[in-house]
């Protein structure tokens, strides 16, 4: 059985919970956050806290607070050399306190509240100073049913820059079809078969075998009627800045 | 039972093939194609034919060839007024032969050889000239399982404008992601359970509501690491506007 302390309530904290909570071989012995009111519903199933003294001992404390919170949070626990990590994939393991062993479990994916998601589908990315930390953290991503993942800070801070590619950009170029949808009265809801079927393509196709449309086609009589069609600037520089990158990637 | 002439042998003619010889309320008569080995597999299934004076009375003639084909093969059809109709998302009705009774059908999905997909969860855009042909459109799209929808040519080229922002473009910034990933070593399979999810998300949130990351946070310092870490000029550009464009839309 591992114990488990979690720090901090947000989307992330919310979801690896219930994750934790589940888990037969997990024992979540506390869970700590500065305002009690985000997690005081969660009270009839752990042990909640408001005062960092308090902590009991655990075998993981795992830091789920903002990136910019994650050292003040870490320089204040009121114990040293216990295994601490956090969550996020942007910033490094020595953001957190030396007193510490220190360690990074970082979940690849987009946690939303009040949607819920099948853990054991998330990769754990894994990083920690000592050999048997590590291995602590890997019984923990198997407990949780992950598949878990040795990276260094600089592959995880790519990673997380990919992830910006792949989440943060990909999900705005669905919102500029919706805009574009919506202008002409057409139901977005007719663009999400698509999106699901793109998405699930590069499953079984690389990316690069997948690419389809005028672009690689090099089919310059439809992007200059599409390119006319567009009515912000932004739209049509993204148009022609995909479409050259795309010709470029594809060699035409 | 509708009777159906199917023309041409590219993914979308394989995809529906599939579909309409499924449903019990659709009968395939025949199917042409320009070379008869393309379609020569399945001649236990349909008469295959590639001389157009063969051709059958049907209810239907459903063209799937490319783009630029289609006039062209509309005009060379032995027959008048009989409801002929493209699947394209992106050339106008008119395109087909005035003899013709003409109509588009045309599915809102990407198709792919090799790989089967639920044709009852594609929506089907129609458009007539004349009402008893949308009747019977309406008709086969129902038998097909498949929801369908009225629009007008230009809406249509509207939605495969949209199509080309988050099929293409969308398969494009994941490709973009396998690069960045490669060249550092990290496994591109991490990011798909993200790629997935980020599709799935629009399902239940608009794509306006399902923005994250640095750009809507406003969240300097890590633009510039991430600007920093990419490597090729392309990339940088494309980062730079939808970082842009991503703040322009949420007002930042």
């Amino acid at each position: 059985m591992i114990s488990v302390c979690l720090l901090g309530a947000g989307n992330v904290a919310y979801h690896l919970f219930n994750a934790l909570n589940k888990s037969k071989k997990i024992s979540v012995n506390q869970w700590y956050n500065r305002s009690i009111k985000k997690i005081e519903s969660f009270k009839n199933l752990v042990e909640i806290t408001d005062t960092l003294s308090d902590l009991k001992e655990a075998d993981v404390y795992i830091i789920c607070v903002s990136d910019d919170a994650v050292a003040g949070l870490s320089n204040k626990l009121p114990f040293k050399n216990r295994l601490v990590v956090h969550t996020s994939g942007s910033i490094g393991i020595h953001n957190l306190s030396k007193e510490l062993r220190r360690g990074v479990f970082y979940p690849v994916q987009t946690f939303t509240k009040d949607h819920d998601i099948d853990f054991s589908t998330v990769p754990i990315c894994i990083e920690t100073l000592e050999k048997k930390d590590f291995k602590m953290l890997a019984n923990l991503a198997n407990s949780l049913g992950c598949d878990y993942h040795r990276i260094s800070t600089e592959q995880r801070q790519t990673l997380h820059l990919c992830a910006v590619f792949v989440n943060n950009f990909t999900n705005h170029i669905y919102r500029i079809a919706h805009e574009i949808s919506d202008s002409k009265s057409i139901n977005f809801e007719l663009l999400k078969p698509l999106i699901v079927e793109t998405a699930r393509k590069v499953s079984y196709l690389s990316p690069y075998q997948a690419q389809t449309g005028p672009a690689i086609r090099g089919d310059k009589k439809t992007i200059k009627k599409h390119l006319k069609n567009l009515e912000k600037e932004l739209h049509i520089e993204i148009y022609e800045l995909l479409t050259k990158s795309i010709k470029s990637t594809h060699g035409r």
